[in-house]
């Protein structure tokens, strides 16, 4: 089966692959000023005008590049979404879900923390961003209503609820912290704790 | 008596004090890579040469730039500190305090995120951080004997207790969230539930 998929993918989605791995590869490496389309193309292996056949420009390359992130990271979580589950059980699956996503693709997360910090997030429409976490979203819209997740913003929500994973899952940051099953389920008790009413 | 204060700031702290700012600056802006130690000093004003008085190299100029940074926090946190207050008031008080100084120094935060994310923060001794920040750890450790705090790792428990307020702070990830009062108050009790036994 999964031969299949990968047979039927396209030259297209292979070039595709290819400038979002170089992208992120040469921005983590170089930073966003000297990463440009040139540089970008040659680390891609492709040629600078294929890249303008997909994108605008640099810019357009650079905040697609973080949705596409983001869309992958709301897939990952959503794994074995089942929204007749308890609340709790829904939230820990996608904590333990982002945790190992995040844990694979560090380099993403690297990407992602260093363009939330630059004048580009300014680009990103958050709407486009933010549908991607709508099952989520409506989980904890739903925990408000029925009186079990505190009643505050949802910034505040996912600041406990998901956020404390992107600093634990950092090396960089928590080099004791030992990502295993039970300390991924000891930090979730303790998002649990903050955010239920 | 702020201007006697100032009056006796040598020209070396002045110096200092404009590398420091030309450092955040340029590196914000254009990052780390393309930050030389020549455009960081024309940027500040002074001579190269006089740089290398202070700093062996880039590298240590960075790293000493990132350590600083976390002397100021440090600082601003333990403001009004009573150790003999209780456990939950002194970390609400340590709470506001980071809250506003982060408020206030943006760009600061926007630096250690960045630095925490590249190749530099292997060259810091954490140890030297975290000796700063020892009368707060002493404050969780004590509250963790008195069974009033979750006997977990200290990464976990600032990962809860303190690096929220990285997030909300930030208003190209929480533009939501509006600082105030109230609302770091709201916040400061989810961080509480999330560590609290």
């Amino acid at each position: 089966m999964i031969i299949y998929i990968r047979t039927m993918r396209t030259k297209d989605e292979f070039k595709q692959e290819a400038l979002f791995k170089a992208t992120v590869k040469l921005v983590n490496e170089i930073g966003f000023v000297s990463s440009s389309v040139a540089k970008i193309a040659k680390e891609a292996g492709i040629s600078p005008a294929t890249i303008y056949i997909y994108y605008k420009n640099k810019e357009d390359l650079l905040v697609c590049t973080y949705v596409n992130i983001k869309r992958n990271l709301s897939k990952a979580m959503l794994e074995n979404f089942h929204s007749s589950l308890p609340i709790r059980d829904i939230l820990r699956n996608a904590w333990f879900n982002m945790f190992r996503h995040i844990t694979k693709y560090p380099d993403y997360f690297q990407f992602t923390e260093q363009f939330a910090n630059s004048p580009y997030s300014a680009l990103v429409n958050s709407l486009d961003v933010d549908k991607y976490f709508e099952p989520i979203i409506n989980v904890l819209q739903r925990g408000i209503e029925q009186k079990i997740i505190k009643p505050v913003d949802f910034d505040i929500l996912f600041a406990f609820a998901f956020y404390p994973i992107i600093t634990l899952a950092n090396p960089r940051l928590c080099d004791n912290f030992e990502v295993n099953e039970k300390n991924i389920e000891t930090a979730f008790t303790m998002a649990w704790d903050a955010i239920k009413l």
